[in-house]
């Protein structure tokens, strides 16, 4: 098999990826960055775990859920943690393995297949890795559309797929497994595990049969973040194309003037204040982070908020910046689009919109707020 | 069956208890609330449970580790958590059933008899609860002879029995089952999962079979505690009797005139400052907390510490006073006495000697600072 058989690139927009191989992991990485709306993990040192089990294990096949049985069993995995941390672990082997097991214990039956749990970040490129390493293939779908701190913030919660027991290991090599009875139980001892394993651990949450996935998951996201990715790598516009594609406007073009960061009960959380430049001069922004960035107020007046996406990518290369790589003197440009229409549902907006994250306000779609975005059908 | 049976009552000094009744459950908490050397949880709210527990289900039979086939399975329990919490928290229904699934899960046989982890508090009083609920047997062990605040601090880590998966539950009915890769990472897991859980939890840790427990367990200690209670119900000099069954020593008679408590990480944690009375006017020590009272200090100087054991009682009625309980202004008498003989071994000591709680002193026995203690066999 060539390895660094192109599949990446020359696509048309939308195509789907049949594999991830050395040709468009970087796609992938860059993609997914964007997507992760400052969250998820850090990409870079993601796509470099997933080159090297590419290179040892060769390219990992990706599939649409219709692509299985049934009855086949979904992994879903993700990182779990805060970013500024994951950012400097390098994730170990063994993990995905211990993981699989502990899944064909709880499920009685083989893993057909992993997931991304969120597509945003570092946790939409390490499947990858975790595929090629398990010898498995990837799903083209996540269960965020996006990154999101918390962990019931998945569609399959949304969607009501069977809680079942979740699996977490951390590098030190120890395995919980925990049977929650409800979606704020999982969070809380999650959460703690998480912390008593540094603040960083592999998790499967949601483990569930292809029948259950198919209108639980948000698909075709692997695909999505590839196409974002080559567009940012290719396009002469990068940020007008990005914007244009996801149906998203640039609220404003400025330099971070301020950044609070700190780590907390396991989140990154903080705010990042950007001042305008340019045309934008005199107009300043503050960005609100847990983990990703979740408001984005102008004025004391909300200009875009959870669920729906707010990016910031570097104002001349338009390659996001993740909340873990503020940093005072910045120039960059500030994005937003609507959400996947799952988060728009009512229970969607009940599990990730404002009133989730302790904001008063409610939900009101970035299309409303402003102008030259149209509502996502 | 007569639920009321005596058997607690009018044996010889050290005979075998055969069954845990309406007649001798206030025994075995005043023992265990004794043995719990300050920690352990609340007695009495224990041993309300297990009176419910028995006259719903009936007395509970106490065996011997021998009355058990070589392959038959042991689950120890125990409450986890800050016993300031677990005062407040009654002990509900259910946790008992799902640990049992669990333990019958992980080691793929029946569970035969339940034990109590640690002997001391209500640690050492709720296991006939929970076996009277089980319909098992109770084995007349331990793994402690005391009580101690951390998860690996047990006599079956000590004698090196295999480390297998520990189950954890709390209030809400959440299952947790971890499988760690060492001491340290057990106790940093399980104390997050506790705290998860509301700061206390019902865990079975070192679940073994009946030939593991042979040599690994402190044995005897349910009818020593029903032993000690009975001594300080009946005797007309309860704290002297006490002192001299336990081979121990009175440090000092006096008055609490500083107690500094607070619960941080799922511990109980603080110290308590006696000012002699009566032929101690003048003295004064100061004994240190975390669950369990640690060290006692006289000018600076240690007079008790760990594992040895430091008791404070009421100074009329011998009865046990635990480090959530104690107040300014009560009169308590501070007894010291020789730890089981498996703390003392260089593997016991590092486990749970002065350097395990972050003294820099090293371990002297108690009778080699007291006079009139003899070093026991």
């Amino acid at each position: 098999m060539d390895h660094a058989a192109d599949t990446g690139a020359g696509r048309s927009e939308g195509a789907d990826v049949r594999q991830i191989d050395l040709s468009n992991i970087e796609e992938l990485a860059r993609g997914c960055a964007v997507l992760g709306t400052g969250g998820g993990g850090e990409t870079r040192t993601a796509a470099a775990a997933v080159r090297h089990a590419i290179r040892e294990h060769g390219p990992v096949e990706v599939i649409g859920i219709d692509d299985l049985s049934p009855e086949d069993v979904i992994m879903p995995l993700s990182g779990v943690g805060a970013p500024t941390v994951s950012a400097e672990m390098m994730p170990g082997l063994g993990e995905a393995a211990r993981l699989r097991d502990a899944a064909e214990e709880i499920m009685g039956r083989a893993v057909a297949a992993v997931m991304a749990s969120e597509i945003g970040g570092g946790n939409g490129v390490m499947p990858a890795a975790w595929a090629a390493q398990l010898g498995l293939p990837l799903v083209d779908a996540d269960g965020m559309g996006r990154a999101f701190p918390e962990l019931p913030m998945v569609s399959m919660y949304v969607a009501g797929v069977p809680v079942r027991p979740m699996a977490m290991t951390d590098v030190y090599g120890n395995v919980s497994i925990v049977r929650a009875t409800d979606a704020a139980s999982s969070e809380r001892i999650g959460r703690a595990i998480c912390v008593a394993g540094g603040c960083h651990v592999l998790m499967s949450d949601y483990l569930m049969t292809a029948a259950e996935a198919a209108s639980a998951v948000v698909h075709g996201t692997i695909s999505k973040a590839v196409e974002l990715g080559n567009l940012l790598l290719t396009s002469p516009d990068p940020i007008g194309r990005l914007a244009a594609r996801m149906n998203g406007r640039v609220l404003m073009t400025g330099k971070i003037v301020d950044v609070e960061r700190r780590i907390t009960g396991g989140f990154t959380r903080g705010y990042v204040s950007v001042s305008g430049a340019g045309m934008d001069d005199g107009r300043s922004m503050r960005i609100e982070v847990q983990n990703e960035f979740l408001v984005a107020l102008e004025q004391n007046e909300v200009r875009a908020c959870v669920p729906d996406s707010i990016v910031l990518v570097h104002a001349e290369t338009g390659e996001a910046v993740a909340t873990e790589n503020v940093r005072y003197g910045q120039r960059v440009t500030i994005l937003a689009w609507p959400s996947v229409p799952i988060w728009r549902t009512d229970r969607g907006l009940q599990v990730a919109g404002p009133g989730a994250f302790g904001y008063e306000f409610g939900f009101v779609p970035v299309e409303q707020r402003v102008e030259g975005i149209h509502t996502p059908v």
